[in-house]
């Protein structure tokens, strides 16, 4: 059976101005790939419900699973969970489950539960909440679209609470065969490589190190037992 | 009249994987907001011809500039330029002026044009041709979409390359309040600033600095005049 598919949506205009360099995807690509879930697609939309509706509607539509990041805090510009309920048509209110989690955090912490706060405890109809054990305020899972936090340090701790959930596939494994040879010089091997070995998926990334041209070859799947063949026989082209 | 907008289109697998992060987005999005160009969008891809054509397609109809960064080197993974001319319909062969850079640059470095770097002059019909200072193998335009190599130094002098031959619109510019309050206490207020300043973007981005929660509230516009004002208003507020 193959693996299940996944998208990202990253929401935020401080992406797209440059500001910030997006964190989470790389986080989120690594835990997808140690558990067999293929990423296939990111985007990065701005902070408008029109894009993001629309990206929420295709991405759920095209992959078995879809990751959001960003938009879920208490001011004016997090309009994600929102967003998420109109393109699954979906009512949205302050739910009781979320709404106590957020009262008893912040009786505990002496900060006030105000309207702005609140807005946290805004939860789809029917959706499930995710764990937040940094800052309380939970994410939720709607239909195969999972909304998370995009403070780097509240999404990694909500891809770690929602992923054994999760039905997973096969492992992608790797390995990286270094050869100081350019690109130009590998490309017929590496075509000929990669008719032999069809379920393999080869990479090639091309590097300089003290005016030497190199190419780091990646050769990945599910089978570890073919990836070793194939960089052997590589190697002994090669090396 | 309103600033040209753009996409970005990633290809790669590496980024996918988790492998490699994406660097290149974030400079590409630095060098468009200096240049009065709005990135609103941003997607990465898997190196497959119909997941590129697909985005190319939707992309180049969405916005007024898609460039493309990954899959323009030698190796048999490297299928954009290809995926660009189906994409837009159009035929694709090797053509005399980038054999002609290709031909002089390894003839002046010992190394043999082979078959494979040739493939670097696949060229679709009626693009032009986008300058390499590094390393030669030229990027190009075709119609609105802009294909760049994606080895970060490579796609940066492509960058500049092609940036002062396209229109722009006015820079945005920004300035950044730090106060020392939870975005929970300040979202009242900041939805207030931002109904009274439509034409501005206002996000606000929390921190925690020795255990002190604060936020980096970040006003952007066009208009320096108009961000000063509000960041004054803001700041007789909070500090």
């Amino acid at each position: 059976m193959p693996n299940p598919t996944a998208a990202m949506l990253v929401i935020g205009d401080e992406i797209l101005s440059g500001r910030t360099q997006d964190a989470n995807t790389n986080h989120l690509a690594k835990a997808l790939t140690e558990r067999g879930i293929d990423l296939k697609e990111v985007r990065v939309v701005s902070d408008e419900p029109a894009a993001i509706i629309a990206a929420v509607q295709a991405l759920s539509a095209g992959f078995d699973h879809v990751f959001t990041s960003g938009g879920i805090g208490p001011t004016h510009d997090d309009i994600t969970a929102d967003c998420i309920a109109q393109a699954f048509e979906t009512p949205i209110d302050i739910r009781d489950d979320a709404r106590a989690l957020l009262a008893a955090h912040y009786a505990s912490t002496g900060r006030e539960l105000n309207a702005a706060r609140l807005r946290m405890a805004r939860i789809p109809d029917g959706a499930t909440l995710i764990d937040n054990p940094v800052s309380i305020a939970p994410g939720f899972s709607l239909g195969n679209v999972h909304v998370m936090a995009g403070v780097p340090s509240v999404f990694q701790t909500m891809v770690a609470s929602l992923l054994p959930s999760l039905t997973h596939g096969a492992p992608l494994v790797s390995q990286t065969v270094k050869l100081f040879k350019g690109e130009g010089d590998l490309a017929g091997p590496l075509a000929e490589l990669s008719d032999s070995y069809p379920d393999l998926s080869i990479g090639s990334y091309p590097f300089q190190e003290r005016g030497i041209y190199g190419s780091n070859i990646v050769l990945r799947g599910t089978d570890a037992a073919r990836i070793a063949l194939a960089a052997d026989a590589l190697r002994a082209q090669f090396q």
